[in-house]
């Protein structure tokens, strides 16, 4: 029994297998590859080095290669890389036989050229079938479905329609679902193979089919799909154009990849970066990626700096008044952030519509005074003990509360106000809205030390 | 065909349904609540007041409310409130008809007198099961799996198998894999429906069945069984226990939630949070669990405040230094958020292991050097200009260059050597690099600032 934990296990059957391989034991490696998960297969073959791919390519089929490419998770510049050394009749073979749905989603990052020759070279049919799914847009049920799916009609018998599964079963993506079309290939009903093995083998698939189906439409944000798939727990779900035609169908795997993605998106989004770069990129290439962020903010904090600098008077005189910079400028970012946190997610997964998001600004805003209440007084004390001035502490403790409370409002409205006018929320990255409340807290702050400039002195 | 988007229509199938209910139409209101999906029923259900929830349970039983429940998606202390008013023994009956999975997780979250009482109250063999079940931890597999699943010996045939499956549907959580086990309970091959149904009827399931099986231990953590769900695209996957007796399943449904769960956790702790709290929070309760974190933070800004004291002369004699406390402080908190969100994405993806540690610290101090110099250079430029004062331009700069790859360090570093402690590293939340960052970069910024002093005056 194969036991994941066992790395080494694993490690050492990769190991012999490349042996195989390399010493051209054809059937012995075709035996032992085979016996692989297709997971693992792709595991293996991204180790591989670049001849020993090239002795592989000659090993086994394109469709063979095909079974395993439909679990390999690269890169779209990987992919790139890859199809460089491919032989191109063989790759567009490979790319025929692959799932519709991760074909497009390889081709979609290829270059024009290459994409060009695959389709020339394919087969016909799957160049079609791959050219018109390419036509929607990368981030909609249209962009992640796909063709291979089973459907049947009413007018068949339980009988039937299992027999049509048999033989439809290697071209379909899933066989769990069984999608019910009238003639003019409306979709009509939906039945799970549960529900058709406990059936009657006589009885009529118009007759015992579910006919409230949920379906999306196809241009419906691969987001919103996730969140429809995830409520109901289906395995697939069927995609249907404006005049109810069915189209394709999005499967359960497929989500998974979606919700992590969207879910990822906004992680980075909080941490004010485009994506997690992957542990391969070069010191170079992730400053590159992180430039555009890092500059923009530094042009931020300029304006923080040119504000304060107008109050180098009041700065000159009470010299300690610039060492409650830093936390009262990062209490007002912590709160602000963990607000734009909370709208972010709502967003995202729904729980906060339209009627709620009033709600959400006075409960995030009532929690910044409460927690800038808590901690203002705390710095109260803390200051009066340490400065032995209570004025001092007022002031700070005074400015916290104030810059949480407006931290708060600001981190909740600013992605709120995003979403309303279509605009992804989580844009409004974390540093960003911090930069934006160390300029707020900083005005408090000074304008509060400057009105009580006469007892500081 | 019930499109999802025209939100309108199934709120007024919600409400006729309740009209229904309220006035007593017992069989239209059944008639129109079981043609609805059990995430639609849980929706309908949920938006109900108490005294409809009560006429509820009088037309449904049991049996039909715990379909629903199934799918109910519920924080803790909402299910808890919940049962208060539902009759116990209906309650005991309704849990008991459950899948297991689901019922464990709800039981664990009720106080001990109600859970005693339900599973006394309960069928034995349901108790039984779910007493069971409830011995493993919450975040283990075991905390996740459920013993409702098919499974049938390597001698029966196809056939025999397909009668077997047809007759344990109804009561199984999947059964789109079969298990096939020896004679003492021990797994030994697994088939998925869809092989089992191209198959011929008349073939040995042993002869048919794969028997490289991918398991998890019982023990095994719940993240490490969604990466390996994820990685091989199971829907179900069998759980062992140390001798490789089958214990129990875990479906991807139950994945899809894992995976949220911890990706919403890694989230919530870059923000400062130790979740992200339901909408329907009150200020007050959102303020007391944001509190700890705060709190804690105004204590670690208090050590930046006292630092910065220690320079104040510095600061009395060139007071234009504080303007620049707040970028960088700020950018050095950005770079090491940054590096602390690649980290901890890194290890909870799997994608950082042992081995590439090091390189990825490099990495991110290579980019954090880059990144610093880049922005350095830009903050020289604007001082020298705006300022007029090349020297105050380069202090700053070189503080920032110096704070920005000191805090991507940092930041990659923490969470590396508290995974490596076996402590989550999400703990290590972005608030708290940001403010150990504060502390670093001020004394950076002031040392070089006090090294050069005789030039500012």
């Amino acid at each position: 029994m194969a036991e994941i934990e066992e790395k080494t296990e694993i490690e050492l059957e990769y190991e012999s297998l490349l042996v195989h391989l390399r010493e051209e034991h054809i059937d012995t490696f075709r035996d032992v590859f085979f016996n692989l998960h297709n997971y693992e297969q792709s595991e293996f073959y991204l180790e591989l080095e670049e001849e020993d791919r090239q002795r592989m390519y000659q090993f086994l089929s394109p469709e063979e290669v095909a079974e395993f490419f439909d679990s390999l998770e690269l890169d779209p510049e990987e992919f790139e890389v890859l199809f460089d050394t491919m032989d191109a009749r063989y790759a567009a073979e490979m790319l025929g036989a692959m799932q519709y749905d991760n074909a497009v989603d390889i081709l979609s990052e290829v270059s024009k050229e290459k994409l060009t020759s695959f389709l020339t070279l394919m087969e016909r049919e799957d160049a079609q079938e791959i050219r018109k799914l390419m036509n929607y847009e990368e981030d909609t049920a249209g962009g992640i479905m796909t063709t291979e799916f089973v459907s049947v009609t009413s007018l068949m018998t339980v009988r039937e329609a299992m027999r049509h599964l048999k033989n439809m079963a290697p071209n379909s993506e899933t066989i769990y679902y069984v999608f019910v079309v009238n003639k003019d290939r409306k979709l009509a009903g939906i039945l799970s193979l549960r529900e058709l093995i406990i059936a009657d083998d006589d009885a009529y698939i118009g007759d015992i089919m579910v006919e409230r189906v949920v379906s999306v439409r196809v241009s419906e944000d691969q987001e919103e799909v996730a969140r429809i798939m995830r409520d109901y727990d289906f395995l697939a779900m069927p995609v249907v154009d404006y005049q109810d035609h069915l189209l394709g169908i999005i499967t359960a795997d497929d989500i998974m990849d979606v919700i992590d993605e969207e879910a990822s998106e906004d992680y980075s989004r909080l941490a004010g970066m485009t994506e997690i770069e992957p542990a391969s990129d070069s010191s170079f290439s992730t400053a590159k990626k992180r430039l555009p962020w890092l500059i923009g903010l530094t042009f931020m904090g300029m304006i923080t700096a040119a504000m304060l600098t107008t109050f180098e008077d009041t700065l000159a005189q009470v010299a300690v008044l610039a060492a409650f910079i830093p936390i009262i400028g990062g209490m007002a970012g912590n709160s602000g952030t963990q607000s734009l946190a909370v709208a972010v997610r709502g967003i995202a997964t729904g729980e906060i519509k339209d009627t709620s998001k009033m709600k959400l600004a006075l409960r995030e805003t009532g929690s910044g005074l409460i927690t800038g209440l808590v901690c203002g007084l705390i710095l109260f004390g803390i200051i009066s003990l340490l400065y032995r001035s209570p004025i001092l502490g007022i002031i700070v403790g005074v400015s916290l509360l104030i810059a949480m409370t407006l931290a708060t409002l600001l981190g909740t409205l600013v992605p709120l106000v995003m979403s309303r006018m279509n605009i992804d929320p989580a844009v409004a990255s974390g540093p960003f809205i911090t930069t934006a409340n160390d300029i707020i807290s900083m005005l408090v702050y000074f304008s509060l030390a400057n009105a009580f400039m006469s007892y500081l002195l």
